[in-house]
């Protein structure tokens, strides 16, 4: 079968290889669609360490092409969305509550990581009783391409940032996370959104997901505007969905005393990330920084799910741009120069 | 001044009385709007006991005419909204995070409850910095009166039901308090909402505040129709907002093992509220009951009308009757009688 | 191999069964020793419906004798302790955190219900890498045998009861599971705990756990003395470990507003569970009714045995009596009568 | 009346001042014992910016010698326990659960910050009813001094850890605080708790308060050992009782994904406090990482008061020294030099 792969750090193409067999508990899916995200082309350049010839992709959705021994809730056929984080559910992290962390730190992440990704004709799915759902018949593959990864890691940013009803939130960095993350923030009671971003198509998405202002960095200075935003008080909660110093810094210091850092964003650089001392009220002015990984499993997806088949989110306009698989390399580059108001490559493998 | 009272079980009335005077911490409200409250006419009947010539009403909003030597944050002529609950934020209740028990069991409810309510030509509010809020220019009167109740409560039932993001939830009677449960459902990303109630104009509001599916008890049974709407899975949470052993029974049936009851309903006969033994799980299926009196604290009014300044809630489609004070009696009557689609009755004090 | 079974309802003996198989990601244990539960006698009533030729008990720790083909962490000749509660890992009731309610209500309950139960020569669990646990050097088998079930479920009672640091705790009947819940109550930093018990042996060994006070219930009203201790407040929290209406009726009149009500007990009887209306603030009071079953899983195992060999909780005072397999059914019987100060009788198999 | 100041930034002293009047909320107190703490002598050194003329000092317990005309609960002659963090009660960070944080960020620590210190003839407490605790008969003036900061402190530090029944728990930094979060982690049910410290006489009194491993950080690496004593796993969660960004980092390293690091340490120099980047898994292991400032109120105070009361802890072992208040200076210098294997000195009022 044809697999888009990375042969080596920094160099990526298609190659042949075989169609993979389920273990017992195991499926086989023939993709449908797929999104192209911003890590797959983080880890072309190495930030997750060196690999060969390794199957990138982690966002898709298709069809079951053929299931382990062991497996009772799907057959050859079904329709499925599939987790980009595909836990092992009996392992201790996942018994403790953190299923993303199952095997070890970011353990749950295996596609184009630990294991071939989605971009082939077929992929693997561990554990398909748990980490697979049936999609509804109202709801798109596109759509469905969306919970993923999109909806479940920008949703759980505002999950974990504990946003009282009626409280405000800050969202830094509005790529297709960080606007999940807004939508994920309305959708958990938040009172005012402000978000953070200078690309005015992003900017303009934002307002559909329900920020109420957007601080353009480029022209102001965010932690000076979101303090006046709420009076002097700062947000109840500071969403940083970008990875970098500047943002984090920024978050901690927009936050009110008792409130929550919540950080989805990939830190790729540097010894460390920085917590500005006075901002942070010395260690003691109770502002939480929470930090996660995409949710996976199957009861998340089918809920994600359920979200879309009842209309009350959709990702669609998020996808700028259509290939097919076998142009996927051009979906990387563009991802890769952030060119032509890109937020989300669709790919086609049917 | 004029004030509208219980002058005995069974017997409401106008009567004269003193305009109150501030102690140092308090504040004296003159109402502009107020609603009528389904409890008001309970307590009539005597469900919390005899009272004499006491003033009615817990849900109005109004300007500001005095204060107390120590009130720091308001000052005559400020438009302010009131919450219905009105703890006292030293308590032990209160440190112990439940200030609407402030001083015992619903302490905090204070209004036509331990002293005289709402329906006066003015009004006294303890610890006024700690139990009133400025109302956003943006938002106006009627809508602000929502927030002293009926929203807080109804939102409450939702935040106590501990929705997942996606999750399901059924909701018991959708009068006022059961509307805003579904809205603040809604608000904390439930992916299906299922309402239960025989009145039309209810039904009708229900899905315009989110309402996924509602359930005519008089046609059907709940407990059927909601199991088999989730696959016989049960729902994630279930909230009772009519205060009656069938509801609350009901509740119960249909909730999943390791979902949540949320109990707002006011339960206000019978010595026992059944749980149906079975149906819990004989104890042991982790179908938790959590209760709640409506939240109180200017905090909570701040957040509340910043969801209204910001228009995510609309609470003013449930006002389906107005009435000047000098006819507040009978908006009481048609709260008795539930006639004419009544849902909530505006009182304009100007 | 030899079996000890409930050949159907009321009626218990020996039997001859075949010696289980492993599936791909189980183990077969032998067992060492064993624990007596009194919810093995119910199950002999009927209390879990009819059953035939099954195969009783569930706590018990053991040497592993076979391993599926599957099975990573455990090979023959490890010595193990297994939980009551097996859970199924992957399933929607574990995904959503309610692990013992895997499959459906109660069940990860799956020893001497769901299929035959440990006391027998060898028996069978499932998910063996999830489920089962190495025993320290340190932890003999005898305590060992506690983590199974009765120190699972007891702390439980107290996690679940959210016992602030320095409150107060009361726990209504002081069989194993109420000790453990005194013992856990200690262990979660309860400032004062409060028994209520006949039985002298259990009185004194409660004492001994970490209970301040106990109320014999046969000679003093528990609501009474529990609110007198409490200075009329009530306390923080209430644990149900009986199983009756009686103990459940006063754990609500004895919790504060605010305060939690933890139920262990099973409730075998009856039609309903009786909330007292007026005690539970009409449902506005906040005091929660939370529920559990026996939490299982390799890494609560671990942490359990690991309070053993740390020598913070010594189990075995409970051990009152001691019976080798042969002679099970002598043990069954004190279990029923209650006679002899009996607390757990431990089953020897070696 | 005689008080102990810092007269300006490095220079300590004994001053006349005026015997201080109660507000109608207030309370003036007559210290019987106090403690010194560190944060006095950072006071001194400028941690918390210039002051003049400021009495010392936050842990104390004595008699009321007058009270304000609203208080209620507390009369002349009472002996109390008395907050060192004394909250507004009323206010936006109270309300919203973060009550040490009231009026900004630490804004309820008011002794010897914005008000005069405890180290004087006579102190005056803000909302009395709320701030301060009877001492039960049974409970010592010198135990109950411990409740103001020490116990408290350090309990949250055990509290905000989150520690799993059974899990483990490295503590960096066994000075008074760090002795206590030992004794708060064994009150929270941890299974293994591993202190990290390098003074011979706070490593014994850690065994006593429950350590079971001390690592002795002049010796060995914490993070390998740690590492090691956890089979590689890492801690459940880390405390940092210190305020170093080697004690923070080692804390970040040794926690397992999923675990939490609860910061108490009082971080008072450098722009940042850094996370390691790479052992915080990029962000994204959900190694969270919480924060607080010692919980007042009376209520706090009735618990911990409760915990001596019912002999659960005995703080006096770390009193290692005393001093008469005419010679408080002397301890000051103590603390500061912090030889003589000094904890904690006592201070005698009387």
């Amino acid at each position: 079968m044809k697999a888009f792969v990375m042969e080596e750090l920094e160099e990526v193409g298609f190659a042949e290889k075989d169609v993979p067999e389920p273990g017992p508990t195991d499926a086989i899916v023939r993709p449908t669609k797929g999104l192209v995200c911003t890590s797959d082309v983080h880890t072309v350049h190495g930030a997750i360490g060196e690999r060969e010839n390794l199957t990138l992709g982690h966002e898709a959705v298709g069809v079951v092409d053929a299931v382990g021994s062991a497996v009772t809730d799907f057959e050859p056929g079904d329709r499925v969305a599939v987790g980009a984080i595909t836990p092992d559910w009996g392992s201790a992290a996942a018994q403790n509550g953190h299923p993303s962390q199952s095997g070890g730190a970011l353990g749950g992440w295996k596609f184009a990581n630990e294991k071939d990704g989605v971009f082939a004709e077929y992929f693997h799915v561990n554990e398909a009783d748990a980490n697979i759902a049936h999609i509804p018949q109202g709801v798109s593959d596109e759509e469905a391409a969306y919970v993923a990864d999109m909806m479940s890691t920008g949703f759980m940013a505002a999950e974990n940032a504990d946003i009282p009803m009626g409280g405000t939130v800050a969202v830094f960095a509005l790529g297709p996370v960080g606007l999940m993350a807004v939508k994920g923030a309305a959708l958990q009671g938040a009172g005012r959104i402000i978000g953070v971003e200078a690309v005015p198509e992003r900017i303009e998405l934002a307002r559909r997901y329900g920020a109420d202002d957007v601080v353009n960095f480029e022209e102001e200075d965010p932690v000076e505007v979101i303090t006046a935003l709420t009076d002097g008080e700062g947000v109840d909660a500071a969403i940083e969905a970008l990875g970098a110093n500047a943002a984090f810094e920024s978050c901690i210091a927009v936050t009110k005393p008792g409130g929550t850092i919540s950080n989805v964003g990939y830190h790729g650089q540097g010894e460390y990330v920085n917590i500005p001392r006075s901002e942070w009220g010395v260690g003691m002015a109770e502002k939480d920084i929470v930090t996660g990984l995409c949710p996976g499993g199957r009861l998340r997806l089918q809920r994600l799910l359920r979200l879309l088949d009842e209309g009350r989110v959709d990702p669609t306009p998020m996808t700028t741009h259509e290939f097919d698989f076998a142009a996927v390399d051009e979906a990387f580059e563009l991802m890769e120069s952030k060119e032509d108001g890109i937020i989300k490559p669709l790919v086609d493998f049917t």
